[in-house]
């Protein structure tokens, strides 16, 4: 297998969204150059992206979109449903239980499991479970992905329970850098990073007229 | 100006994180490498990043962990309460009025703003207000800094709208890719497509027994 990084696999992701949207328009072919401008990148580069999996676009006619998307989806693993627990129903957890974007793109989340019990039953059509009962659960119905909401100080402890359970992969809120045991791949959304960061440029513009942006 | 790029203040904002737990565990100063190890950095990268600020520690005694953290605060624009709107109280806009991580961190949401009548009023004590009402806020109130949380396609045209009020940063949650008019600096947090890359590896591990993070 062809090592791919984070960085190609989120360009994957984003020449898909442009070309659900191409497609909704009524086109059916695509250049790479069309596609580059959506995603703000360089048509060598989607060539190169695409070439890694093999996907190769005629010189005259382009990318035919369907089969361009279909082999997308499969690569991203997009054919089949993916479903994934939420482990914290705090105001996070309970936007992302709300949060109806990851349905219409193929994820599911099928619980929900908080340590509180106020928190527990029904939200939304999906079930809030004690803590408890969590890895019954994940080795039931072979989950693989889970979703870390809860506070800085129990992320750690949760994110070893999740990977002694056979979780193969995390997408950690929790403001705080965690490590996992063994083979499990923790992504982050850090968002008050995110918005500290902006702030820092929308600063720097104010004093000096200039993003400062050297990258 | 030095110019400095995003990662970099990331870091920063990430060194300053893991100091403030530092500091609440009773350290008061602290060596380039322990912090390092808490960021998941190298202890030269550490260094490197300090003194772009023309921060320098102390080979035998490290750094001050108060000084240290007051200068950080200085350079990340911590020193005041930074004040910001949202656009699209939704369900996720809704979960950022509610978010109480901004706040402990020093930004506030001062207001929202939606298209939909049924959502203005007074939420968890932020108004909502009417779309039409934003330009008269933003300029009475010198906000810079706006949260954009609307459906795919109004992102670009609220935008728009926001960057001819005088706008200098987007933090976007849209799944869409932006094109901001004059200085504005736009960062994108895309929560489908963080979740798409970590199911990829997920997958690419059940198939392969390997991560194939080349990364």
């Amino acid at each position: 297998m062809v090592r791919k990084n984070r960085k190609v696999i989120s360009r994957l992701s984003r020449y898909k969204n442009a070309l659900n949207r191409f497609q909704s328009l009524g086109f059916v072919k695509i250049f790479s150059d069309y596609l580059a401008e959506a995603v703000g990148v360089t048509s060598s580069q989607v060539r190169k992206d695409f070439s890694l999996f093999g996907i190769h676009g005629n010189k005259r006619g382009g990318y035919q979109i369907d089969a361009l998307l279909e082999r997308l989806n499969e690569i991203l693993g997009k054919n089949e449903l993916q479903r994934v627990i939420l482990v914290g129903a705090g105001n996070l957890g309970s936007a992302l239980i709300k949060y109806k974007n990851f349905e219409k793109d193929g994820v599911k989340i099928v619980a929900a499991f908080d340590i509180d019990p106020a928190k527990h039953g029904d939200r939304d059509s999906i079930p809030v479970l004690p803590l408890d009962d969590m890895q019954r659960f994940i080795a039931e119905q072979g989950i693989k992905t889970a979703i870390l909401a809860v506070p800085d100080v129990a992320a750690q402890p949760i994110l070893d329970r999740l990977t002694s359970c056979g979780i193969k992969g995390v997408l950690n809120f929790a403001p705080i850098q965690l490590k996992a045991e063994g083979r499990c791949v923790v992504n982050h959304v850090n968002l008050e990073l995110e918005l500290e960061n902006l702030i820092y440029f929308v600063n720097a513009m104010e004093k000096t007229g200039d993003t400062g942006l050297g990258n």
